[in-house]
């Protein structure tokens, strides 16, 4: 029992924000493949099912963490319990996104305009604020934001989605600029693709076409070679897409 | 006075949400200087009183009208007032800004998170959303929003002033590939210099050099120009720098 | 004649590089229009002759000068001609651009890349090496660069015309960057669009839609107005598509 | 030595066109270790001294071929013969560039217009149309262009470098986007940094400081790791910097 405490303590500790059953169980499991320590952070455990699972068949140190993204402080909440309870985060992943429903931009809402903002801008900040100063002062560490080609352009039919990815954007460049030279890493990820996970296979329905999508285990093995970049040769935003893929930009 | 009622009517309204002293002003002047009749909104009078008195050389049909634009609600009001007193909107110029403070990234308030992102891109979509419908059902009408080089990059100092710009983009290219259809030509501005304003002077202080400054008479002439695009060679992106500007992208 | 002669010398002098029956027609009635004198320069006389008789309805002044955009001397030594019989040149329009045929890139020859480079890059250096010094003694001068949404994204069926484009428009900034600070407007313009002149309307065949396409005088009138943008706030890069067109980036 | 002789057969080959001291070495020493066999590919032998000793401490299979970047049939010679005496290529890396010397853009002339090109554009399609139709034959290799951030924007100062970089990029996703699907990766490594190699040591002076050159050795690094991408969620353009960089764009 005190070897695993120590095993727990001695582990590096990668924080997920947004853990599911999509791209957050494939982080997840990558990670804990190569011993990290998992910290799972979404709205229900039940949400993150998967993801326990699936980073449980390689290390025993995987934990629960609740939040929800539309609240910063609950965010800032379960950081501090990971950091008190698992050790400081080596690696963060911030992999969460709100409701991806279609509409024009004059439907939008300004309470959804809010809460877009919120999930994609304020609780990515809340998240990396958590962990900065800590990574600051170990001049070490590696911030991961998910995000999409969303972030390079404006859209007829999901200009929410698009309006939060460009702030996630601004964001992670100017954490990048700011916080680079304390060797931080941060890297915004740059989906060029659907993934393939159930919420687009419903989505694409019939027209459904496993190879047209990106493989979550494939894009989290691109997260893995970004952290693994010596700091002296770093990207700071990275683009993915399978090598089926049009590119839409 | 029947006459004056006439003219107020059949002139062709320009609303501008900011118009302060800088180039609210000049934009007010260049556009009463062409027959329009001009709607100037910001939070007070006196705030507005440079461009009112300019506007007024060239037009007896100035009007103030009052809102905050970190609530999109009174924009709403201010613009439903300016339609049914003067007339439908024919140009409309969001040229609103935040505090212009510098931050390190971690030293950002959730507050002032929001509060740029309120100002920045819920009070600019307020403000199109109040005129759109009309202009859609015309198919005709214009909509600029004043912005900046920092809608292109982060900043490791001035981070809230890039977040808010970058959503600001993500909203005006999603409301031109929307309604460039119906008719509706929507321009992001992108002002790649400091303006010769009062707070940019003193903000240069001892290194003031007016020809390093965009004038905003000529930034005010350049909108002006964009709005006189023909819709079958229209512009929705719009860079501006004085010719003596490095590039700083 | 003397009357003629002295309007001759007085005029200003627009130089079209590729003044052909489309997009060169139309910028050669546009600025005839606004009396400027018209030099236009083509292979052959016959190729400009419909640019010269649009010109010819607003002024005598239309002349045409014969040189090959894959030879540069030639554009030098017209250009020389144009400057001495003229007058200098405050307008230069390069409007050339190389076949636009599809290939796959294996099947790109290197004849073919030197070719396209030529037309596309290197003339354009040429026609603007040959006005530049005397723009730069005046403090005054427009350079137009015609090019496409090709000068920022690869290809996979045009990878001659996008390799062109993208020179183009690293030559055009280099221009303006080098050349604004004394007085000299170098326009990259990017048609985001296929134009209506008789090659598309060709290639697009039975579904052909004028609406569709870009109206070349729309077109020409947006050169017009951004040649009349204050030097205080120019733009370098402009874009240019039809209010009915989906952006193609 | 018949084993020696089967190793060679069986081992991948790494082709790298302009292995010089810089980059050039650092990535032979890369792959290498991983148990590549290398062909060093330049002008000379001895240009390529450093990078043969550098690789022959892993691997015995290091060979030298000589071609002139400004000669495409020679650079098809020579990968020509690559793949006789060594086997197919399965990685290529084009790391040429041309002379790096300053002039204002209008003291290009057209020599060195057409030399950048040929160097920058010409070489690499002949490099890459070398070896990619084995590579679709197997569905399977990767193909790296050495670039920079000159690739991105105009330059007042180094235009000639900047023209080349950008038709390289338009090459880069050209071929990307058409044979990705085919199972090949193409890869556009934009350098956002100066190299810590003997030539810009020389060129810093006085001002050198290691800590704000990339280190070559990091730098070929984040090319192994790219190269390691799984095929369904790759990069196609990559920027690299260290951590210390100020970003340039």
């Amino acid at each position: 029992m005190d070897g695993v405490r120590k095993k727990l303590v001695q582990q590096s500790v990668c924080a997920i924000i947004g853990a599911g059953e999509g791209l957050g169980q494939a982080l997840a499991s990558r990670f804990a493949k190569n011993d990290f320590a998992l910290a799972l952070i979404s709205r229900t455990e039940s949400g993150s099912a998967a993801a326990i699972k699936a980073a449980g068949k390689y290390t025993p140190s995987v934990r629960f963490f609740k939040a929800d993204a539309t609240n910063p402080n609950t965010i800032e909440n379960a950081l501090k319990k990971v950091s008190a309870e698992m050790g400081d985060v080596e690696v963060l992943i911030y992999n969460c996104r709100d409701n991806f429903t279609a509409c024009a931009p004059l439907e939008m809402s300004y309470e959804s305009m809010l809460e877009t903002y919120n999930v994609e801008v304020v609780g990515a900040f809340a998240a990396a604020k958590s962990v900065l100063p800590d990574m600051i002062s170990k001049l070490r560490g590696t911030i991961f934001f998910s995000s999409a080609t969303a972030a390079y352009r404006g859209s007829s039919t999901h200009p929410l989605y698009s309006i939060g990815k460009f702030g996630l954007r601004a964001l992670s460049q100017s954490l990048a600029k700011a916080y680079g030279r304390n060797g931080v890493h941060v890297v915004h990820v740059r989906l060029d693709c659907d993934l393939d996970v159930p919420y687009m296979r419903n989505s694409h329905g019939p027209d459904y076409d496993r190879n047209k999508l990106a493989n979550p285990d494939a894009v989290a093995e691109s997260y893995w070679l970004a952290y693994k970049q010596p700091k002296a040769a770093w990207s700071n935003e990275i683009e993915l897409r399978p090598n089926v893929e049009n590119w839409t930009l």
